[in-house]
């Protein structure tokens, strides 16, 4: 992920000439060696195994946090203390108080923070949203969402610091369905209430240093979720990371009453519309395929529809976050959006321990 | 309906050379011109517009009923009755409790029965099964399933009796999520517990007789249920009739600890196989496309993937339904199997009216 | 062949009532005990083992030949000869010399000739007609059709009849390029020129009785042209009987200044359109799934989208039949249309020996 | 075109940790104000608005072509006659005399040259090529490709220096089937005999500056080949640049004796893979979705299946271009490669134009 972000930080500007200019101050990595080939490779200024340096470097206004899921709390409450704006991982933290400490910081402190939650970018999203806008689909009322991977699918892949709530947190609720929430909240509006069950497909897992044992897997490899909106529409929400074959299977459908729009990340470069305005026997899912018509697109290629990627992705986030930080485009979604994404997955978590529906 | 049977009717000898003949003795129809139209049509021996005639004809060995759901109860107890073997369109009845007497009574009559769930025959879901049970996919810990129309998704449409429980029963649960449960319990087995939610998307339609006034609709336009199977294995239900731009949107994934099936009955000749056995970067979605082999295709035609439709399916249940009254077969699913995947979606009526777990 | 035009038979009068009643008098057949039997499940009055029989009954109108193609011509002749009107499997015949001898003696003969083309009936070919018809894709000017299968790519199949020019003609133009051609001419306007090449992928095979020993493949495995079309606009052909995987791959793209429209038959109940005239950031091929707003299928089925198949379109052609015999309806395509088609695989066969291009 | 290589100079070291350090020394553009700012943006140590100051430059060591294609040849030889080794846009010049001359003296020179040909470094190519050398489906014999666009579909485009062979060159055969050919070059080995035909399909265009009057095209809007490769297979290409739909349908098939082939660019990150070595009743086409099993994949993205984009494709190239220059691997295409390239689409403008077959 650090990668991607320096990926990103090479091309922003290059890619869009309107941005500020991004400073490569300082690289902060706890493994000396590797860390520095980064800094270079990646054109850093300074480099140090320290990240506290960071702090009280003079040449640095942003801090963007890329370390493992537990250590962003420590991290953004300093940076925010240190007078740093903060671009911090998805999710926030491990345990949704955690997430609310931070949120709260943010609030108190005046700087601005933005969460790293990339396939709100995509053009085909941004399409998504304009047609909703403007009433292609007519009053929208129900949203279907999956989030499915298999990195956790194979019965053989050992116990590891992931399939413990201690140190990963949840499941596939933190890993995956809260990209789903993010896409559920910038495109329905945000989530008040839901029922959820969560599922554990594989229990036991061999333990890598003692293969004849085995070590429980006490965070979920499912979640489902039914919700409700503030606008008053439905949804179901799933999301698995033992689901074999997909590999960003992002998907969701929105009904309307004069229409369908649904997406699937991957093929992130199609967006599929069906208008119950074509004549009847014209009618059906039309595949627009991004291209010089949806902003930003025409920043990265000049030619129609020649895909967008992944990486392309973290990019326009970046672009945000510099725009936003000029005060010329709202940052989303900061501390206080993510942690209303949080509190759908931890509600999540809640609803199916308790069996009942909470109200967010 | 009527039509799709008789067509079935005509072809099932032709196709299976190995069933037994059907012979078409009498048909009843309240319309008089229309129905004798239709029985010389069809080439039905008799016509009648009394079905009750039918029950005292010694020539009739098997009852079918294709009327309007709310009238299957009396017509099957009558042909249970009478001593006749009985074929009904699904699902049973409007309530529980009738479908509930009507499986009792086949159960006592000795007779056998059969309910249309035409979806079951499908050469690709027979070799959807054939893959489960060889363990292509591995242990299966997860089914989600989707089944949308947009029959009622036009908001100007006007209100009808298939807006009212009292005339219709449920909405989109006997309309659609029946089809989707009896390929739920073919494929996975029976569902033991479920946590529904349902929702009326369309609260009101115009009287069609006073278009200036509004009728309350009163069953839900789209239905959602956690499951568990008796096996163990969880899942997701899903239906709307209001989804625009679905035609017969009778979609599943199983998951397995090595694999993924998947189908949508709108490409219902083709079945996708994700095996994780597959060489690493060789591994990805299969369709298969149904062809000579997979049984009973060959039966319809020679040539190889040349694309079953919709009314062939019918014509395998009615082969279905000579091979077990001969039997050569078992009938599936009879009434016994049809009020067990009735007893699920009112269960979700009456989960979604409770707010609790409903086991079953 | 014979079973797929016999369930035709059978369903065309319950399918479309508006059609003049079909009588099965008298079905001929060398194999004595196979034919009677075929003939009593699909209800023929008669049976005989000798052809002529069918020529000599009174009661018979229409003659439907199925036999190989090789026998095509000695049958049609006596059967127009006799007074009948003659229903004949595609191609007319192995020469082109022969089938103008069949269309010249249909012409004289003042009888009704239909040659079984059936794809052309299907109601996404019948949309695809009416749009550009309509002009929904402007002015037309190029067509790019492709039609694959994979029965003879195996290397390992035996010599076979099919594979010599003397008993079986053409091999992949016959068997799969007339379709082609003839929804080319269906929609496009008749084929005026071309140049082609044909190649043979698998030049020898092993022979059936004699494994050690190969003989010589002489007829193509894989065909092309480039055509024009009397409209001027232009085309490309291409077919192969061995390109693994491709079924039923009968594919086209029809280019015009203002659209597409693309098809396969692998999913045939499918029509998709591209419309230069929607607006810029919603252009997108659309899928248009066949239902009611796509005649006949209504016949068929009620429901939305719920797939036609591979025999529904034979009995859409013996509908044509019946139709047109009663005047109610153009036959098409006749043995007139039928040579025009046949002239163009022909002449590719033609074009490709000398290298040059042939004017039709 | 210069942006897409920028964004890959910037790129390509952080992605490819065992690249030669790259660097920007000189930007040169026509064009004063906004060649500056374009240095600034991506960082280019120097800028000038006269080319030939690269060609002086001590510390410039390549000089990279991405003006119009008129301008190649004059500056492609003044680097090479300088002493640089040269990275050209493709193709390298209108004519082929000019590019036999370029290649010429590329040889001459023992300097190194690459021409832009970025598709041929997607992961999902590299694995059709590796499963096609491993006998993945048996003996090659067919190659089937189509590339098109629609840049020049719309009849109201006015008329430009595009549609002018003077200007242009060739129309959708150097824009779009040099890359058709490029892929047929790699992936089946180099053509050797072609007939063609080219077609204009806009034969008039309103002239921009008199709208009342209308200037010529000259160049082909559509091109077709039969082509034979070097190994005796066949194959067709077929280009369009006013196919309305198509945005990158750089598209192919291959065939083999035991299997099949195929991909399209307009879904870039996958491969579909049919092969008759799977189970009868589980064989289909398989789509391979690119991931870290497919190199480079994982030098940009640590997730399975997230999906590249175009730019990125140019990042794989530079990457080529770094590690030849430094020995360490094999330049594709050269000038050498390119001129073959360029043999072919030249060749079948002269095939068309003498209605003869071609060997190259």
């Amino acid at each position: 992920m650090g990668k991607c972000h320096a990926l990103a930080y090479n091309a922003v500007n290059g890619v869009f000439s309107d941005c500020p200019k991004l400073r490569l101050e300082m690289l902060c990595d706890i493994n000396s060696d590797a860390g520095r080939q980064f800094a270079e490779a990646f054109g850093f200024k300074q480099f140090s195994t320290e990240w506290r340096d960071a702090l009280t470097n003079p040449a640095v206004d942003i801090i963007s946090i890329t370390t493992p899921n537990g250590l962003h709390k420590e991290m953004a409450l300093a940076a925010l203390a240190a007078g740093k704006h903060v671009y911090c991982e998805k999710p926030l933290a491990l345990t949704l108080a955690d997430a609310g400490i931070m949120a709260v910081a943010a609030r108190k402190s005046g700087l601005k923070t933005l969460v790293g939650y990339n396939y709100l970018y995509n053009p085909a999203i941004l399409n998504a949203a304009r047609l909703i806008k403007e009433g292609a689909i007519g009053r929208v009322y129900f949203f279907r969402g999956v989030n499915d991977e298999d990195y956790m699918a194979d019965p053989a892949l050992p116990h590891s610091w992931r399939c413990e709530v201690k140190k990963a947190g949840t499941g596939t609720l933190g890993d995956l369905a809260v990209h789903l929430v993010s896409l559920a909240h910038l495109l329905m509006g945000n989530i008040t209430q839901l029922t959820a069950q969560t599922y554990i497909a594989h229990k036991n897992r061999l333990l890598e240093d003692h293969p004849d044992k085995t070590g429980t897997v006490d965070n979920e490899d499912i979640a489902s979720a039914f919700v409700s909106f503030e606008s008053g529409a439905r949804g179901e929400l799933s999301s698995s990371r033992s689901a074999w074959g997909r590999k960003n299977h992002l998907t969701f459908e929105i009904h309307g009453d004069a229409g369908m729009i649904t997406f699937d990340q991957e093929r992130m470069n199609e967006l599929r519309l069906y208008s119950s305005h074509d004549k009847p026997e014209d009618q059906g899912f039309r595949i627009i395929l991004t291209g010089p018509e949806h902003p930003p697109y025409a920043s990265f290629i000049a030619s129609r529809g020649h895909q967008l990627g992944f990486n392309d992705l973290k990019t326009m986030e970046v672009a945000n976050l510099l725009r936003g930080l000029a005060g010329r485009d709202e940052l989303y979604p900061d501390f206080d959006d993510a942690l209303r994404i949080e509190r759908v997955i931890h509600g999540m978590v809640r609803s199916s321990e308790t069996g009942s529906s909470i109200t967010l």
